[in-house]
């Protein structure tokens, strides 16, 4: 088993040799903004992850792969269609699909990729086929849901954190967790193991998401990939906000009401304003004590698996990187 | 084996009961919309010819109910997003959903739909599972791919008769003639019969398309439940409108191309005048000779393969129901 980066490059490979394929198709306005899209880049997490859960149980990777690029196509296809609702002008620092083209490529264009990532999906040849068919169609249910709280959490004026942490379960942990799983189940591994695989990608997915949280408000714009201050612009309840809303007393709560009632406030003076009652409740700590509360949960379910020590040294690396978020 | 009507009802029931299913699942604001398109109603013509396929083979029709939800649950899909990208405030006298709701809601409950009907779809139990698999997502694809060219030739000066049949049959006949061939596969199907069959509904897809053309221009109202006018309105290059521009003379063409550059023509004044040209060149009769054509096809098909005579007449009965399009 390699570390992350090995997985990376090689599925990185992989779908420079599909979206070669992809080029070939007709309907080219439709096969443009998936190429687009998968051209803008990423982390390839979920591929990665799903290549490395098959590389605990077996070496052919190879017949991994299809099902790598059907979780990254699945994986671009929510975000094509999120940045739709959310009204996001540029993810990674490229323009949006639909302000690229436009609304209605972008729909039709994710609905392709959903459809596409079955394509892929359905290329593996395994005797669990129909276990690995209905998960993939579990998760993806799942990340719609996710993306329906999330939407309704925006028009709701109380979300308690445990409503917010099952949002933020369905909307990305999920599908990292689905990765490892799929890629175990792929390789066929015992099946109490692919579940604590898919429980310590739950874990890390939380935390993951958390951090991302954490990076909207207190990241840097170059690292982060886009501009700092977006949830708090659009109101979002996060789970800093949560909490900030939680513990305030009432003169900082009746402070932060204002704020997240308005919808056209200067930028950066809203964005100081909320962030400096973030720093006043001590957010930035309350969330990463969470953070590493589901960190711990995680490395507990990965220590439950039976792996030999340098696989499970690559997995805590990665997971590492992946708190970290240094790209 | 039984009628068209039979096998609707048969349809209309266990929808119901999916219906009251998916009533009970959390993210209501998720799957309300969902129900909101299943309910609106429509012919079920694509689980009928589903179910019919499969009735020529085996007689359990429950076996194949699972994939009927699909394929209408994918129908509906296709609707809702298209209703979205083509801008249309009504399907069948109802409130489309990105009108009664909003155009994220209609955005998103497409996309479950979407991962639903493979949920459905993953239902079945034969031994051809995969091939079935692999036909619904190859044509789920190219009724993307078509919907693709119908908004590309929105754009374009010129579309050809050939483009415009190609895309016609991708957007609408490849769903029937798949309905049609799955049901057969479920019902273990021998390989030649069930492609006969994919292509009697091919066939039968392009005429019923063509009708649906010709309707939307000289059919009414009350049975055609929606606006007549309305590809004359979104200068839609339709079967038509394509033949008109190629019969044309001078005087008419020039004529043609005025209206067909308007966007902010007065409906009446527009639609009556389109339609006189229309008139002028025999354009119905042009394509009702086109539509026999495919009709005749279709019936070809049917011819080829051994069937009772009975089920037969079921299948030609059906054939007749579509092209008269009474509801």
């Amino acid at each position: 088993m390699h570390n992350f980066n090995f997985y990376r490059d090689l599925f990185t490979e992989a779908l420079t040799q599909e979206v070669e394929k992809l080029e070939k198709r007709d309907t080219e306005n439709l096969y443009v903004p998936v190429i687009y899209t998968l051209g803008i880049g990423g982390k390839r997490l979920r591929p990665a992850l799903l290549l490395m859960g098959y590389s605990i149980y077996s070496n052919d990777y190879k017949k991994a792969l299809p099902a790598a690029i059907a979780i990254e196509m699945f994986h671009n296809f929510t975000l094509l269609h999120d940045d739709i609702m959310d009204n996001a002008d540029f993810r990674r620092n490229q323009p949006t699909v639909h302000v690229k083209y436009s609304d209605n490529t972008a729909i039709l264009s994710g609905d392709a990729m959903s459809i596409l990532s079955y394509e892929y999906l359905t290329q593996i040849d395994t005797p669990n086929y129909r276990e690995i068919i209905n998960l993939y169609t579990e998760t993806a249910l799942q990340i719609c849901e996710g993306q329906q709280y999330d939407m309704d959490f925006e028009q709701q004026q109380d979300v308690s954190e445990a409503q917010y942490l099952e949002m933020i379960g369905l909307k990305t942990a999920v599908l990292l967790a689905s990765s490892l799983k799929i890629g175990a189940l792929i390789g066929n591994a015992p099946s109490n193991e692919s579940q604590l695989l898919y429980d310590f990608g739950y874990n890390i997915g939380m935390a993951f998401q958390l951090q991302d949280d954490m990076l909207d408000t207190f990241g840097d714009y170059e690292s982060f990939g886009k501009a700092i201050g977006g949830d708090i612009m659009a109101n979002k309840k996060t789970y800093l906000a949560i909490k900030a809303f939680e513990l305030a007393n009432p003169t900082l709560l009746k402070e932060l009401k204002t704020w997240f009632s308005t919808t056209n406030a200067v930028r950066d003076e809203k964005v100081a304003a909320v962030k400096a009652i973030y720093n006043a409740l001590d957010i930035k700590a309350v969330t990463e004590n969470k953070i590493e509360e589901f960190y711990k949960k995680a490395v507990d379910c990965l220590n439950c698996i039976n792996l030999s020590s340098d696989k499970k040294e690559m997995l805590l690396d990665l997971s590492k990187k992946m708190m970290k978020r240094d790209s």
